[in-house]
């Protein structure tokens, strides 16, 4: 794309890939884009000693990524020292089956990353995070909808982390079986697997006349949702000159 | 199903569902069905103090989870103690689209495993685990294969957990918005979500005559991920009277 050295996290024994070295990536193009394919995430964090694996909404901007939660959720409150925290990301491509067991693996694309998550303080930078919160996944939304009240915002923690470090990992080969092992007469292949959107299901109590509007035309039936979700996050950064 | 009280996981502070409680799940039937739909979950551990997020296969048999990955694997060198571990799978069913900010949400059902992480000796069990990382997607495929080799087994470290506490957390109930928002002209809807199987490609190197067995037919294309996956677990535990 350009002969400057592209932008990357840096590397060191946190999040080296250790197995399978060449299947790892640092640079931020590779990170960013796997982050943005993605809807939901799963957060590490640790409490008295105890990890815990928390699912969660997310959404990045820059080298920061945001989640939110209520004031009263275990993970929002232990982290308000500013707590280290992993990030993960995964889609999954395939199922592998191969010739003998060892060999059996699947494709997909993840993405950790690392640093230190706090809350948002209320102010400005809180309102405009639970705009990108909606708008993000569907740019203009925010604009559409009954206005958020003062008890709402205040219900609401955002919490984001800066990305100290980060790895991408990818398997993207379907199978791969030992030199020897493709003369045997055992049947292999590579089973794809998709995160789809279904067909949008209007509220049924929504009032006579009102449409489905045009900034949701993305997320259509069949497509996959880690597009609709990518395409959204480039149309939600693109007017401010808000991504990194 | 049964007059006697299902069997259940202990609920403690460490797994108790805090934030919406009405959303949470402790018995067997629950979460294991909820871990059985799973093809891919995602563990937090702890290294140094520094919490990780990795995602990796696994399986359940009874009340104990596996996965696996090699001897290097940075995961699996610090589990050797019996670290803190807690493992989730997450299944998201639709996002949904609000009247305003704070009501949009999204479907999805999850659940967290927690225990302590060990590696399975070499030996009998160890075998017998890397039969069913296999066939618990794949019923009967190990016996199609070429055996594993004595290094394909060093070269694999099984990780065993017994689940010491669960939770499940279901939401399922698409567009809820406050009272006197349903009489906004906004549009609202839930936009379901669904990881499918897609066409199944052979190996280009497969052997002429080498048809796809009849055991993999559970896994066609179209098909819900999580069906075909669910469908292979009651298949494999069916014949042993393994599953608790």
């Amino acid at each position: 794309m350009s002969d400057t050295t592209p932008a990357s996290y840096p590397v060191d024994p946190v999040n080296r890939v250790k197995r399978r070295a060449d299947r790892g990536f640092y640079d931020h193009e590779t990170v960013h884009r796997l982050l943005d394919a993605g809807t939901l995430c799963h957060v590490a964090y640790v409490v008295d000693g105890q990890p815990y694996c928390t699912p969660t909404l997310f959404w990045r901007e820059g080298t920061r990524v945001y989640w939110h939660g209520s004031n009263s959720s275990r993970m929002l409150r232990n982290l308000s020292d500013g707590e280290p925290a992993c990030l993960t990301v995964t889609h999954l491509d395939s199922l592998v089956l191969a010739r003998c067991a060892f060999n059996h693996s699947a494709d997909y694309r993840s993405v950790m990353v690392f640093g230190r998550a706090r809350p948002l303080a209320d102010g400005a930078e809180k309102i405009r995070a639970l705009t990108m919160m909606v708008d993000r996944f569907f740019p203009g939304r925010t604009a559409q909808l009954r206005p958020s009240t003062p008890q709402e915002i205040d219900a609401t923690t955002v919490i984001w982390m800066d990305i100290e470090r980060a790895s991408a990992k990818i398997r993207a080969k379907g199978v791969v079986d030992d030199d020897e092992d493709y003369a045997l007469p055992v049947y292999a292949e590579r089973l794809p697997v998709r995160q789809v959107i279904g067909a949008p299901e209007p509220c049924p109590r929504r009032l006579p006349g009102v449409e489905r509007p045009g900034n949701l035309a993305g997320y259509r039936e069949g497509r996959l949702l880690e597009e609709a979700v990518g395409e959204a996050h480039r149309l939600a950064y693109a007017a401010p000159a808000a991504d990194g």
